[in-house]
């Protein structure tokens, strides 16, 4: 079955190693949000492409889930020595990923581009395509005024209250070469459980993914378990919109584009409400096996729905 | 004595850390050849200041003479991997300091400002000084046509034949603030065993401070010892350029400037020649004793000079 999986950080690079294992590499495109794309030092840093490699090379730190495993800090000990700004964790190995991806945008390569011969180097198999070759970042709008994503995310801790988002740019975006095509060839898409705000729905600004995926097999997998988000301010987001977080919102969030819903078995008792297609299983990932297990559960619930034509 | 030393890479900085053993921190100014600076994966790199400032701070590689001791590689690795070019040596300390002058000047600092406050952290306590705040980059001209330093340098490996230097926006390039000053309150002006063509007389090229050396106490150290070089491609430079490389060919270099020469004992037949005041001592600095014991010689040699009037 060929998949299209959208993903944004953590939790989303974890299903798409599941699904990885899952399929053959020709079968899997991943898109990821460039939206908390960000200029530190000069360096272009492309925090959730590098999350979703660094997971699909077997190079992704287990700890925390983020940056490389067996990582060194050399340079940022050396740069806060000197009074550089730190509050952005540069880890030695990572910060040869931007470096050279800053050299080569430089040079005049597009994203795409750099990320393929990037997935060549580290042995992925899979196609990983950027949304866009274009910068949308993403702008949090709080209530001390609007910020940058990584201001808001690393800087202030996710410390202020929201009222909404802005996807800078998205309008005049262009999907990154080869992604709507990736979109048309999938028997099914994945909505990782990424976050909806600022994970997937960067994506779906970017113009042409929505349509793309209207009446297609599409299946959002819940990143809120049991009123909290596993990872990242997911749940403060719905609160401070108004909106009680529960993996029943998030099924909400994606109405109108998704055919079925995976929540995880602490949140049973939400069933009742689905209004749509929907299967409860351990949503949580702590090792490879628990990835593999969920994907292997998002694609046969895929093949189900393809197969009734219920969506 | 109040002292100001020019001085550019490995040789220049092991004399000005003797000198700066010698003196007391008010009394010294170090002046840097920057003309071998460059931009490599869009970071501004200044090897001669780094190779100065290490050495002030005891940060220095022992075994090479550049780049910091204790160093490793990680950065490097990875780009290689990814591809990048490795053609030049960038460790994980060393390469904090070229991230935070990127990002210092690209935020409007100057780089005398910039090197003042890596100073400061490093514990250094005499005065650093580019020797300009414009860039004023060395270009080799050679038969296979104009070079720019590094390329000759590095990627090179210094084999394409020398024509000649041009010091590319010198005439318009102002000394960096405090220079002239400093050097007008020196009481000796030492020129380190550098190399001539491209780490002093860059600085010498700096709008106003050959005049500011002319009639003062300036003693230059031969950095050719037995027809070679110590480091660096100096005496093949000579060769090419139809000079016999001698310590005579570099105090006739510095004719009209230098009021006293410094030659090693390896050449002690060519003081027959010398129409200048010299001294002859052990100019090689295999470790930090050499260094302040050469330092000395240089001090007691200029104060001589000052006390006889014979300059």
């Amino acid at each position: 079955m060929k998949v299209a999986a959208l993903a944004g950080g953590v939790g989303g690079a974890k299903l798409v190693d599941g699904l990885a294992q899952a399929l053959s590499a020709d079968d899997l495109t991943v898109v990821v949000n460039t939206g908390d794309d960000f200029t530190h030092y000069g360096l272009q840093i492309c925090p959730d492409l590098d999350t979703v490699c660094y997971a699909l090379a077997g190079l992704a730190n287990p700890e925390t889930g983020w940056g490389r495993a067996g990582e060194s800090w050399n340079v940022l000990e050396n740069l806060a020595q000197l009074g550089g700004p730190d509050w952005f964790r540069l880890g030695d190995r990572d910060l040869a990923t931007h470096l050279e991806r800053t050299r080569r945008l430089a040079a005049g390569d597009r994203l795409s581009r750099i990320t393929a011969d990037f997935c060549a180097a580290w042995g992925i198999g899979c196609k990983v395509l950027p949304m866009s070759d274009d910068p949308v970042p993403t702008i949090v709008c709080t209530e001390e005024g609007e910020l940058s994503f990584q201001e808001y995310f690393v800087a202030r801790k996710c410390e202020p209250r929201i009222t909404g988002f802005r996807f800078e740019g998205a309008a005049k975006a262009r999907p990154a070469a080869g992604l709507l095509e990736a979109l048309a060839q999938a028997e099914a898409i994945v909505l990782c459980p990424s976050n909806p705000w600022v994970s997937i729905d960067p994506i779906l600004n970017v113009p042409g993914v929505w349509d793309a995926l209207l009446g297609r097999v599409v299946i959002a997998v819940s990143p809120i378990i049991a009123g909290q988000a596993v990872k990242g301010p997911a749940a403060k987001m719905y609160r401070e919109l108004g909106i009680q977080p529960t993996a029943y919102a998030v099924a909400k969030h994606y109405r109108g584009l998704m055919s079925g819903f995976v929540l995880d078995t602490l949140d049973t008792d939400l069933t009742s409400d689905m209004a749509w297609p929907y299967r409860v299983t351990d949503t949580i990932m702590n090792d490879r096996g628990d990835r593999l297990r969920l994907a292997e559960v998002v694609l046969e619930f895929a093949a189900g729905l393809r197969g009734s034509g219920d969506h």
